[in-house]
């Protein structure tokens, strides 16, 4: 007996979320099944709306519902500090640990040769501009410590050699309560090599 | 900096799904925010029409989008084997085995006082109903083997004590391709006190 074809459809439509598979696409589409209409209609008009209601900042690619975007307030434009993301997600992130107070750019990936995906893809143009623009002194590189994001990292690094900028990145070492023992080989020996005076 | 309000309503209307947590809801509305208008269209339709394309089989209580249940088959109501499930799922899981031509009675549940799920909120008249309007001569009860499915089980029985039907319960014992070594104690002691002769 094949699940009747709506349901189905459900299911590849739930597959298309990151990280769900099949069992979870289906536990996700059984679920619903349990749902009321008033529930169906509401999460069906929050997705449906999602492009009325969110938008990308034209200038630097964070989301933002109001008309000026948040995270471009007058007064951070003038810190001249700018941090690279990567995605618009990773800005929440970092405004959670109040460590930051200047403008971000978002990239919109990062380089990966295998997947096509090269720097006239990502957001070096407005990068470059808005460092310009709003006299940026110093560029935040807070990027993921994997091989895409260290390539990334060096690329960007290297497209502002030629400006006046200070370039930095985020500290690599041990993740805050973690124990010698679970970490691995590569994090211990960046933690080594930058440790600092105690 | 919060999340835009819309955006957080999404991942609100996530976190409903069985299994995800806050970290996946997020991680589930900032991946819708990538696809276009179509596609969200697309996967809203699909959820708010739910109640029109599937309903439940007012027989056996499995789902279906037919006018007449595909499990209710005039071929599968003669054949004296009922099938006792908790969930409309179930039925599909089974028939994949291809064990099992019978007719199927979804409960609706599994009796726990703790959540305040007694009898009464189990589909069990209707149970009683069909073992005599269909002379079923067995009744399978496929059930979770927890301390629920085991409950619920022994409900059963005893409710079908009076009545001449046979009742079985799906056998216990090791999962195929598993090693001894990591079978817990309680499939263990089960498999062995249920060996067969080989």
């Amino acid at each position: 007996m094949r699940y009747p074809s709506h349901l189905l459809k459900l299911i590849q439509a739930f597959r298309k979320l990151p990280g769900v598979g099949n069992k979870s696409a289906e536990r996700f589409a059984f679920h619903l099944m349990n749902w009321d209409r008033g529930t169906l209609s509401e999460m069906a008009e929050l997705i449906k709306r999602i492009p009325d209601e969110i938008h990308s900042c034209a200038e630097c690619g964070c989301f933002t519902d109001k008309e000026s975007c948040q995270f471009c307030h007058p007064e951070r434009l003038t810190t001249g500090v700018l941090c690279v993301i990567a995605s618009p997600r990773d800005a929440y992130a970092i405004e959670e640990t109040r460590e930051f107070k200047g403008i971000y750019q978002v990239l919109g990936g990062l380089l990966s040769p295998l997947d096509g995906i090269g720097p006239d893809l990502l957001a070096i143009p407005s990068l470059l501009r808005r460092i310009q623009t709003f006299n940026v002194r110093e560029v935040v590189i807070a990027l993921d410590s994997t091989l895409e994001g260290d390539t990334t990292a060096l690329y960007i690094k290297r497209e502002l050699d030629s400006l006046s900028v200070i370039t930095s990145r985020l500290a690599f070492g041990l993740p805050m309560g973690s124990s010698l023992d679970y970490v691995d080989g590569g994090t211990l020996a960046r933690a080594f090599a930058g440790r600092g005076k105690f």
